[in-house]
């Protein structure tokens, strides 16, 4: 394996939400995609979805070279295959599917071709099972949703994946701009979707107790905590927030009533009443916006703050 | 009590951090502010603090009459009561300690004055014990650190807090630009203290386990969802993620993995050893950069996002 051959040429497998998000982004970051799906329409709905993502893409930032017309559709998997420097699989998140699947990858790819999984809920450890010749050109890359507009990467290998392949994964997503994550270890979720998780179920325990309407709670996240975190992590955030004795004066403050917060916190169980609730409470707070204008108005916002992001993250 | 007695002029009872930042943002919507507090040099920190928060409230927008000159100081805690429609009140989070005060408070005021409390760590039903007399004008106005930036008050109020005490408080607080979230029930941490510290204990849990780096898992937050969070609430983003389902596909597709997640979320327990671990991660990832350095790079950002959420919330 050659860690220097350039990436070039992308095949994608499966186009659905994520599959299309992954290919307007290699397309507008000057990348040749070939993509194929076993769907009907699946290239009509995939050349929508680009079209559609365009504009936003236009607006963060098109690199050299960069145009729809390299977008190539083929429903024969062979053919997609073939010429392509790196897979972004995100075929049904069923592990026989999967196995399957990496057997005939790894069977129709040169050795030197990485296979990376777009997988939230598998592990590579059980995915790369299927592939027996080449298992360790194989490795999660897993994006946030959508990947076109998020710019994570989260990396991580399976048991037999080799630190070649971690690496140059690494420095592919992150050539194309993507703030890449190591994982040291398989976990369920990876990260960001285990925090997202964790999150999640205090929000669903406060609408589901009465505490706040799923409005409020919304505000208390989005005017809060979460404007900082769309600018900085929580551990440098807890850092600052020891003030001039940075995290250990933080620890020294905290922990006391942090941890008895922990204790407190919520276990909900989603059962159809508690459900029923919350998603009441989320149409009120809907109230008569449509999914496009809310999609339009979270979508402004985001790009522009990916944009001061990107400008502050610049040495000056 | 005269529900439409404007509010032109604020007591601060303690000038600490939360003290100080509630003075300057109070000052730059053009409101009276007299503030107390019993350590030396208090008048002197409290000055250079509001002067130093002054730029960044000049960027957001200052209210008509708003100055620095309407910040007067007095060590004597009876004086500053004199004339003031509302109180907000940082003292220090012991219960003895609060509801002396509040005793005190009681009596020196007339009872149609408010009394708000800064207080993340006790309930109002305790603290309002010691206001004898009106303990129905006594009510939880929590910030978010630090207030002047960051646009969101929680009310809760106690058990003997009024009904029309609640509302007061909920339309001051709007009306100089806050976002307001009511509880219906106490809880500790109120709401977003309570999302922060589930969310830390993942965060935690992954880097004490050796799962990321903090500066990998800081990446995943603050690229991810953080990035959303910081745009729109995590049950609107939920029924965005539905697609053109909404919340109700959201949580056909989701409550399986989700709930799977929960499971293998970590309960990390913040030994001496841990926190260490978390504080060596913590400086690796500042590096060279200092406590200032950082919160100027936080701050530049911060700012630029709340100017984009405070556009896009006005009607255009």
């Amino acid at each position: 394996m050659t860690d220097t051959k350039p990436i070039r040429r992308i095949a994608i497998i499966g186009t659905g939400v994520i599959g299309a998000s992954w290919s307007s982004l290699f397309l507008a970051k000057g990348l040749q995609v070939v993509a194929t799906d076993i769907a009907p329409n699946a290239e009509a709905a995939l050349r929508k979805f680009v079209e559609t993502a365009w504009p936003a893409l236009e607006r963060l930032g098109l690199s050299p070279g960069a145009s729809q017309a390299n977008l190539k559709f083929t429903p024969d998997i062979a053919q997609a295959l073939a010429g392509a420097d790196l897979v972004q699989e995100n075929g049904p998140e069923r592990i026989e599917f999967k196995q399957k699947l990496y057997g005939q990858l790894d069977e129709l790819l040169p050795p030197d071709v990485i296979i990376a999984s777009s997988s939230s809920g598998l592990t590579m450890s059980e995915i790369q099972k299927g592939a027996a010749s080449h298992p360790e050109r194989c490795v999660i890359a897993h994006p946030f949703n959508p990947p076109h507009l998020i710019p994570l990467t989260e990396i991580v290998g399976g048991a037999k994946t080799s630190e070649a392949t971690i690496r140059r994964a690494a420095e592919f997503y992150t050539s194309i701009g993507q703030r890449t994550v190591r994982l040291n270890k398989e976990m369920p979720g990876h990260v960001a979707n285990r925090l997202q998780a964790a999150l999640s179920r205090e929000v669903y325990y406060l609408v589901a107790e009465g505490v706040v309407s799923a409005a409020d709670v919304d505000t208390a996240l989005s005017w809060g905590p979460g404007l900082r975190w769309g600018v900085m992590g929580s551990l440098m955030l807890n850092h600052l927030g020891g003030g001039p004795g940075g995290i250990e004066h933080f620890f020294q403050q905290f922990t006391g009533p942090m941890t008895a917060w922990w204790k407190t916190l919520g276990s909900p169980v989603l059962t159809p009443e508690v459900q029923k609730k919350l998603i009441d409470s989320v149409h009120a707070e809907a109230g008569s916006r449509t999914i496009e204008q809310l999609e339009a108005e979270r979508d402004e916002v985001l790009l522009g703050l990916i944009e001061l992001r990107k400008k502050a993250a610049k040495p000056s």
